[in-house]
């Protein structure tokens, strides 16, 4: 493996040796496999769980990371193409991805596009831009279409609790949010779901149906794997049965780009918060909650659920250091 | 030992044993005695040697750090209780802190009150309750009412100088400071040198007696090693004979909270500022000038006293960071 | 060697020492050399390459770092001496750098002053009272002055290039910058040059040549190398059979610390801009460019040239890493 950039891109036994890797970590504690090796970290966007969880893997194998993000102490960054930079940005990324990247073994990108063009980012230009920069192996932090790290912990998740794979029902359920998200969540974990061997349901409201690029890809993964993947606006069939739901929030994919007219649509679902009585009808002993987190409590959730028995939101995060500390091993050990 | 929250819950015996321990890691240099542990920093408040003596010690430990602030590239953190998150903050610290510490192997926390209610700073609540979504070992970064990191390294300059304990007189002088201070640094030190057996003084101006329960824990202390504690406005009986005069500042207990009061209160006594004329009285050859830092030169005490011989600040600082490594020794090791 | 602030106060020899030290351990990969050793790093102002590649070098030789600057959860530090400190600066620098000293086995610092005075720059006396504060070896990581850990990795750059030293031409070129840059990089660069015997010239237009002090510094150099130093407005013979041209940017000294006179007079020379028609009459096969970064594309130098093959700039910042982890392990091991 080169870079980590999109689970697609495995065949189901990399994924499961790469999550069979990460158990062995996990159980095996501290170790000095990456001794004196330097992850770089890069943030255009905001981080928490990606941040310290890529800090602490790599102290964890003997090695370390430095970070660079636009609030700390350095130039301001340009990254438009062919601009003459007599503004505030004092170093364009052209020479900045390049610099950071020589001091490093591998480097991890966030970089999410600022949302215009639903074209551009299921292309994820902007990600693929930056990474054109660097010749050393790339981890994808998060783009505008892909976070593989989440994806990859939650596989690990799934399995942890096992829960069953075909036959398996789960649920990605959209929920308000007051911003716009972008699809990366949604989209990969139906695709890592499907991959699995689970029946896949996308529960969402009218103009919110995921596009079809994104419904295809999972689908192709389900056909190999016995899965299978519908999508659905009726709350009460979407939920049946279901062994997980794992909420996330998107944006119209009708008025993309279009901030105004997309918050004016959102703002008619802000009943689409998940509480206990959604979990009413599933009739199953034990359904989990899944949430790739932040989430934004009574607005997305109730508190009774992200507090109670069936949320597995802070085992998913913890999941998210092992799961990289066997992605770094695989491109760094 | 399995969280460092205040001195007082540690015996005498054990508080010796950490500081002896220190002494050993000051001679022995680096290690790898926790080679691969990680201890994640959470600052709600400023820091400077705290920060940094904690990354320092896990380095020379053999282990990493990472750091959470709020002016870090990270969602803005939420931790009022049952709110609904419809605002700036993204991340609600009942998700924020398990996921930190599900990636590390102890956790410190600072968290100082926004300085409201004595009743409720004394409880210490807003500490706790983030200690309570902690399930590994947690270390006082400071609390509204409690610096045990502060107050051990004081004890290890006292033994480092020779300070004599039964019967050493140990003065913590009230100073003028332009914002209200809290509690933490006043309570945790008399009780230090209480403990440790000395005199202790506390010399303040009318109005800025010390809540009752932090004179009374003191005076506990004092009753098992015999020491003793009094309180006065005197200064010059208050510094006679003196080993030691301790500086810091608090804000007037009787309009705790009412800041505009308090304000009013403590502007009546910018000439409680140290200067060379204070220590003129003590008539004995060396008595040493201790402070936590920050110090605001000029306001609090002057020039001369912080680059005058008396002046240990600096020692009282390196300190830190050997007594930190003895209590992550103990938590980790 | 105790500090590493200024080339000039090293041998010939010494420097080529360095050097292949830096050689071997860009060969070597990481190591255990500095296991446990902590290096502070002290930013007064931004920065990019010196942050990360000397957290990185210190991971590649298993110790470790910490940063502090402004932008961080820090209190505001002072500066001014003799200072009542009743504002919103909350420590004072005479506190906060031997307290940092004092976890640290070395320190680096950045402190450019504030472009007020060309004697007082001269004579660098902003960076050297912060250097009074600290008792352990002090590494500039760029004073008003000097930047030698730049000119260090220059000469290395130089080297790994076979890049002539007798006879070899090394043209340092001023561009137009839309802010007043310090005299260190030019400063440090052409004596850099001068010292491994090249013929170095400055080319620059009227009102912006170098302080006599800094000319006669590099001539010092030269005399003792067989290289030599000349400064030129013109373009033509100034560019003619150049292995190198190092651009850069300085305000000029005819009006130093008169920032609107200063913006007067460097806005006559927007057109000092470098593209390929710069190279055009300097007929030899191979010219590299050279740059410190950060370099503004399209006002200082073209895409055309920073994205082409003579571009050297990457290689340059990479070899900060290699020959800063020389320096430490001199300074540390």
């Amino acid at each position: 493996m080169k870079n980590f950039y999109d689970l697609a891109e495995l065949s189901i036994d990399e994924i499961e040796s790469l999550i069979s890797q990460a158990k062995w970590l996990e159980n095996q504690g501290s170790s000095n496999l990456l001794q004196g090796k330097v992850l770089a970290l890069l943030f255009l966007n905001h981080s928490l769980r990606t941040l310290t969880s890529f800090q602490a893997a790599m102290i964890r194998l003997g090695g370390g990371t430095f970070v660079v993000s636009p609030e700390m102490s350095i130039h301001k960054l340009e990254s438009r193409s062919g601009i003459i930079m007599d503004g505030t940005a004092a170093e364009h990324i052209r020479e900045a991805v390049p610099v950071i990247a020589s001091y490093a073994d591998a480097i991890g990108i966030r970089a999410i596009a600022p949302h215009k063009s639903l074209e551009e980012d299921l292309r994820d230009e902007h990600y693929k831009e930056l990474c054109s920069f660097s010749d050393i192996s790339v981890i994808n932090l998060e783009s505008s279409i892909h976070h593989p790290c989440q994806s990859l912990a939650d596989w690990k998740t799934l399995d942890d609790l096992t829960v069953p794979r075909q036959g398996g029902k789960f649920v990605f359920c959209w929920v308000y949010h007051p911003d716009a998200q972008p699809l990366s969540i949604p989209g990969d974990t139906i695709h890592m779901a499907a991959a699995r061997g689970m029946d896949v349901t996308v529960l969402r409201p009218e103009g919110f149906g995921l596009p079809k690029e994104i419904i295809e890809r999972a689908e192709t993964a389900a056909s190999l794997s016995g899965g299978s993947v519908t999508e659905t606006n009726d709350v009460n069939s979407g939920l049946a049965g279901a062994n997980v739901v794992y909420a996330g929030s998107w944006s119209s994919t009708s008025c993309y780009g279009d901030h105004s007219m997309d918050q004016k649509t959102r703002n008619e679902f802000t009943n689409w918060k998940l509480d206990e009585s959604w979990f009413k009808g599933i009739t199953r002993d034990s359904c989990y909650f899944m949430h790739a987190l932040p989430v934004r409590r009574g607005v997305e959730v109730e508190d009774q659920i992200l507090d109670g028995p069936r949320s597995v939101v802070v085992k998913q995060a913890q999941n998210r250091m092992y799961t990289q500390m066997s992605v770094l091993l695989d491109l760094l050990g």
